[in-house]
């Protein structure tokens, strides 16, 4: 066949259709974006005959947080919008979620592709509306305000949308972009210090695999960004905060685009979730998603160690970083029985291989598919060892 | 910007994500696609480590009438199969069937991409069933076994799936085609008359906004598909029916090829589906889709007249094969209320613009974006008086 597209016939019966579907999404940087002088969520989208209408989902802590200011905002820039306030947490991260969001489209009564819908909220609604937008009228566009920093670094730069599912992580989910992101650090200010450490895995995830300049700086600058929660209250810290914002965006956009689609099943950015997906919702509402990663991540660490992949020095400086963080190094459910079947289902995810991403160093990642059961017992024994000795959870802790 | 792919970042903080992602799918004529020595079924996919294996979602009354035999092919060619048996219709063509269908995936531990979905039955279940493979881990492939004339000639042949949410027809859905559908008109002989008629609306709408040779071929032979629902019992029909399907399918996919996932919101195949949404919806179960559809198509086939865009020798003409194809040309929910609501909720649709398909002729369109209301009533009243008068559906007519 030829790379063109088009429709081809052939005399015995049969045609094949070739289609090419262009994607772009911008993510744009843009501190206090409801500050009335701000214009971003205003010109995004066009007006209806009555005007400029939007339909604003948000999340109803951030409702409460800066509910009335984003209101303000809106008024002010006279958008006529119906703000519709969604709970949203992994254990209602579901199609009931979704179909409601979609019941506030219907009775909105929004136009197909001017009016796009705007979430603000963090990875949860994010996932939620950005699910529910794409299967609306077959794809209608929205726009995310993460408002969380696993949101910031992670749910709201890629293209993936989904709910959990029959007991299973992002069981049911689509590959659709907002057409824009707006990155507004502010936002982390009213984020609790937990879940600072929670988006903060996602980034060290990044880091362990592809970027050992971004590990340095989490490990030297760790705590200041828990303290400060990214909003650079000191010098040091606001040049902490933003070259880690910075080159989390870069690296993880840098890993999405070329496979936006995960028609390649090989892909660093599921380091930390192989075993943490039945982790994470056999545990819920315990750990925070970010939590779950780490605790796999710290599985696969002395897991890689175990196979020379990295040195002992190594694995105790990411056990280190991990515990400064206030991550988890270990849980409970780390037992054989959940992580061989959690393994199978990332085997079936993975398309019938194990595709595990694993750390070489701090800084590269290698794939293998050879991990036996007998191997993961003995990797989930050290790391509880290690973690109970040596690298339990800091509270509020100093990177050393 | 530069049309290349790629991730663009600026100094000011704002990357651009450009992707590309192709498409391509299959449509194969295959006549007793289950006789043992087929192995179109077999062949697409792969093994998985335990052999082939299958989940096969078929219709609960083409289960009753040619289940023994697709279990016997299945068994023939040692393919461990789960099937999985669905009461498919508009009234359950929502998320709670699909949801169903997700659960059994689960049950049988589908691999991501190498064991497609096959479904097996009419308009509704593929769309279903399309809908759930798109979301089933964002996307496992599927394959498309229509058993209808309506699932041969129209939603077997796009990309777009669906179902009914809120009371809106496809309120929710994705673009999302099967990587192969294989159509075997043998399943026909076993559909119902008005079923045959119910697909025949289809064919019809393409012909008249854009294949008159059609057009001409359902008005001499429509008396024939009927009768020998494409069978081919005699040479004549045979002749007819496979000319029809072929001009339809060739059609269909012309339209498809450029326009997969209607970013050009103007679509001739929008033809008759301007109202019918929700005359259908509201009439559910009283009218099949394609009777709907038709009952949209002799409104707007009168309107185009009424505006000097067919003759009246022409409208006649169309009305009088509508009527020769058993499909209905009137109904009571044509009224100015229902058909108000339903023109705005199509412009919401069709993102603020009625972009309506009118014939010009027979076998052309044209797009208007200016029907009023009172244009609206005078057209049904004079549909009713045409339709009560003259072009009563016929019960076994004769094409004049």
């Amino acid at each position: 066949m030829t790379e063109t597209t088009g429709l081809h016939v052939d005399g015995a019966g049969s045609w094949l259709v070739r289609a090419r579907k262009e994607v772009s999404y911008e993510v744009r940087v843009r501190d206090n974006l409801f500050r009335p002088d701000r214009s971003d969520l205003v010109e995004i989208g066009s007006d209806s005959p009555g005007g400029r209408r939007r339909v604003v989902v948000i999340d109803g802590n951030v409702d409460l947080l800066h509910g009335e200011r984003i209101r303000a905002y809106f008024d002010h820039h006279a958008v006529d919008c119906a703000m519709v306030v969604v709970k949203a947490d992994e254990t209602v991260k579901d199609l009931a979620t979704a179909a409601r969001v979609a019941e506030e489209l219907d009775r909105f009564g929004i136009a197909r592709r001017r009016e796009p819908v705007i979430v603000i909220g963090g990875g949860v609604l994010m996932d939620v509306v950005g699910l529910i937008a794409s299967l609306y009228r077959r794809g209608t566009p929205f726009v995310r305000v993460p408002t969380t920093l696993i949101g910031l670094v992670d749910a709201g730069l890629g293209a993936k949308t989904g709910v959990n599912f029959n007991g299973h992580k992002n069981r049911l989910g689509s590959y659709a972009p907002a057409e824009l992101t707006l990155l507004d650090r502010s936002f982390l200010s009213t984020v609790d210090r937990r879940h600072i450490s929670n988006g903060l895995a996602e980034i060290l995830k990044l880091a362990l695999i592809k970027d050992r300049a971004l590990f340095e700086l989490l490990a030297e600058h760790g705590q200041v960004l828990l303290r400060e929660k990214f909003q650079g209250r000191t010098p040091i810290g606001d040049t902490a905060a933003v070259a880690v914002l910075h080159a989390a965006t870069q690296g993880m956009l840098e890993e999405l685009q070329p496979n936006l689609w995960e028609s390649e099943l090989e892909r660093c950015l599921d380091y930390g979730h192989t075993f943490s997906p039945t982790i994470e919702m056999r545990a819920l509402p315990a750990l925070l998603h970010g939590e779950a990663v780490c605790v796999d991540m710290a599985l696969t660490t002395v897991l890689a160690y175990r196979r020379g992949l990295l040195s002992e020095d190594e694995r105790d400086r990411v056990l280190t970083v991990m515990a400064a963080l206030e991550l988890p190094t270990w849980h409970p459910l780390v037992a054989p029985d959940v992580l061989l079947q959690a393994l199978a289902d990332t085997v079936r995810h993975r398309d019938g291989q194990q595709r595990l991403p694993l750390p070489v160093g701090i800084g590269d990642v290698t794939f293998v598919n050879d991990v036996s059961a007998q191997e993961l017992e003995a990797a989930a024994v050290l790391q509880r060892e290690l973690s109970e000795t040596r690298f339990r959870r800091i509270a509020a802790g100093k990177c050393v």
